[in-house]
């Protein structure tokens, strides 16, 4: 019934809602691409030798789902800030989404050609895909900084700073990693590494004002 | 406590996770017919140049996701203003999640044919389902409308008259570009893509009481 | 902080979102099996002939979306009375919830059948599996009436003893359906299709009370 | 507005609707992997011999979302006694779903292989794939416990305690079951099944306290 009170609720259960169910099929999508050997395909042939052959499906799967689950935390992150939207916010979280979406693509696209002849190609796409999501929540974050109306009024201003400043070069250093790619594969595929850590832990607390 | 504000309580929370979710699938359907090329195919040839030709795919997958993303924000543009719910509110949001979810097909379709023989056809058959749509957004509103107890009472009385009359053209607008699929494939296509970057800003904040 | 108040807050938020987007992906299914018949496999053909002779695919979607749909209705109906869970009801939903998902594919067997020598095990099947889901809504809903603890006090008694009415014939109804197959697949789907309307439109308001 | 029922008031809707979809995609996946026999494939033979002989199928698909039901169930559970969330939480909590995510697999290969020659590499895969589910589990519960901060101060203190007994001792038990499957793969089911049981009802109400 107070005003102030009134005008710090929560409005965007549903684009949450939404967001989770469209991560959440991205991020389960790869396990569809293992299929089980079956009795005849294995006759006379060993089961777990061809169970391990396909590790890199496995591998492809546990880190497609890392890197969407990184992509989930950061999302939750920005969410938590966030009163209400507007149009262009939607556009840009379903942008963001599309983008998100599109992640277990290249991933199981590097897994297959990472030993192959084609490994810098591979792991280009890889990395501009990663440029395209890393513009994508740098244009979603530069949205809500522009218009602070639409963010919490209780959100914690060194927390906001943060974030702006963490998102500012994500882009460029992805942007680094492609180019890299047509030079080194390994060095381009640790800094993708490094920099998904890097936004894994990014704003976990240090102090306890910082608790999701 | 107050018999008022119970009365103005929202009790729409299920009917919009269980269309989040439906949407949610329909949004991400076309990403699981990008197959990954694999060693073996590229063998002795460019993955890049594989990549490149497999450019209707990504694009059928990215323009699908937008038109989705259009209808998933009139979607929750209507549920925002409703209270409550009946059984044929039920049903023709049901009815209109189905239409949603076909989507995807005709937007293949339309993919693969563009450049072919069947242009015309396929192009027919996409705005058709784009008529069946705008005709189920109409049937839900015009219900609400019929229903006004369904509606909260703090709806704002003219996003209420835009929509009725934005939705009242929709089918109507979609039916021409049917027709001119059959004269010319490109103005039908340019007809859909202007109606559904109408509908994408319709109700987009002019004054800010019309924020999302 | 009222004790009576806090007693029938609802609690249930989380098995109905699970539920959501369990019933969301059953009734989505079934546009995974319909292929967009590519450039080849149209050359020198009609494509319109060839989206027309696949109309058994487009029926069993819009079907199977329409049966599912009355399940989830039904669902609703019976959540919108729960006020809290326990660990037999979980179990009792979840059981329900592995029926439903199971709908599309007797539908998409039936589809598949209709016209061919093996119509009465097709729609033997259907009817079979039409008697486990309503033993299932069956047993939900007897495990409630007999723990009112986990109902509503605001629950109406009225609508509760429709209920009660209405699930207890429904497996006896389907398994006439199932015997009547083995002797006319008409009569039988007759039957499966008055009893689908029939639960799709229970609990339609009559009076004000009963809205949704 | 009292400050100690803030405090008290659960943050975790997000990761409660994330977790959801993520499950009930796991739950709802084997599904796909059962075909619908064609008119042509079952002409001059029987389609109930032909429906009835891809039991095993049918019967991963059961024991599969019988299994993710129980984890859902035990999610369910340790997720209503969490006040809020933290980073880590968030990992453990996304390493606990990728775990579940798998779980179809493995059910699908003992399922196919069961019968053949490959029955201990195919139950050893499936055990040992429980022992990780089995320490995840654990570990997200250590994290909590060892921050009593994220739980809610309303938590039964015997509940907390009775899960930290459970979890304890999961991983040790499916370990057991893991080794006993290279000696007799009908005892090690029999473990697995036996534990499945227990944790599937641990925790249900002996008195009245315990409710969901």
């Amino acid at each position: 019934m107070d005003i102030t009170t009134r005008d710090d609720e929560k409005k965007t259960a549903r684009v949450e809602s939404f967001s989770d169910c469209v991560i959440s099929i991205a991020i389960t999508l790869l396990i569809l691409n293992i299929k089980v050997p079956t009795i005849a395909e294995t006759a006379g042939a060993s089961l777990s030798a061809r169970l391990l052959s396909s590790w890199p499906s496995f591998l492809a799967f546990a880190i497609s789902f890392g890197m969407v689950l990184v992509m989930w935390v950061n999302h939750h992150r920005v969410l938590r800030l966030v009163r209400t939207t507007d149009y262009p916010f939607l556009y840009w979280n379903g942008f963001l989404l599309m983008t998100i979406t599109f992640v277990p693509y290249p991933t199981a696209l590097l897994a297959e050609h990472l030993r192959g002849p084609h490994a810098a190609t591979a792991m280009a796409f890889y990395a501009a895909t990663a440029v395209v999501v890393a513009v994508a929540y740098s244009a979603l974050w530069r949205h809500l900084v522009r218009h602070p109306e639409l963010l919490l009024k209780s959100a914690d201003p060194c927390e906001v700073e943060a974030i702006s400043q963490q998102y500012r070069f994500g882009p460029l250093m992805y942007l680094i990693a492609f180019g890299v790619a047509f030079v080194s594969v390994d060095v381009s595929i640790a800094i993708c590494f490094i920099l998904a850590l890097y936004f894994g832990i990014a704003g976990c607390p240090r102090d306890p004002k910082c608790q999701t």
